[in-house]
């Protein structure tokens, strides 16, 4: 059986609102509710900050780097499994390219890719992740 | 809080026998006492049988398909988080690829890619997958 040790704060609740308000709401003046800093990016191979551990001012930074090339970026949850100071979330992301990605100008495409990461958290808060992007389905799109 | 509800088979310890056994080991004989077919992939952006439903059969041949072209091929099951009847594990797989994949003829390249997967299980087998491969971070280690 799958042991479920009571931490005292619902990570999956905690983790969803989180997505709403900081990614699909950009709203910033909340990060600190959700993260716990230094937030470390454990894995995440083409994330610019991959492998990085992050101050609040850093991850918000992060933020707004995907929202200033996709305003409208929105995160659909799709699963979202849970286990003491870990949930994973697998993932869909849309948004239309507004912004100058590397090597890459504002096209103004409409993209859709999908993904999984494990958010960990420490206390009720967020302390890091380890995320795969399907980042070959996502430059794909460029080509059609 | 998460809850833990009590499904009498423990699916962490059957996920990581399945990965050693099945893929690692390559045992075809003992398919059937891990997987309830039909084995649904429900996403895995790249995979050859993506969005099929597969029996028996089927299964293992894309099990062979896999070693046939990686005989060495060994996941190593980073993180395991597991609640209910889903498990979600991260993963990196090494492996030299030593058969002809589409596109590419043996390179005999010793090749890396990380993924996340979450299984799904039903009565103690497993009955499909959501997986996102870094399937751009394995093209390019041939280009480099």
């Amino acid at each position: 059986m799958n042991k479920s040790v009571s931490i005292g704060y619902d990570t999956k609740a905690i983790l969803s609102e989180f997505m709403e308000e900081v990614w699909n709401n950009g709203n910033l003046d909340v990060v600190d509710k959700f993260i716990s800093p230094p937030y470390v990016i454990h894995h995440d191979p083409g994330d610019p900050w991959e492998g990085q551990s992050l101050d609040l001012a850093t991850f918000k930074k992060r933020v707004l780097y995907s929202r200033q090339i996709f305003p409208d970026l929105h995160f659909t949850v799709h699963e979202i499994v849970g286990e003491g100071d870990k949930v994973a979330i697998s993932w869909y992301l849309h948004g239309t390219q507004k912004g100058d990605m590397e090597g890459l100008p504002a096209t103004g495409k409409r993209v859709k890719v999908s993904g999984l990461t494990i958010y960990y958290f420490s206390n009720g808060k967020i302390t890091g992740h380890w995320q795969i992007v399907d980042r070959l389905g996502f430059v794909q799109q460029y080509s059609q």
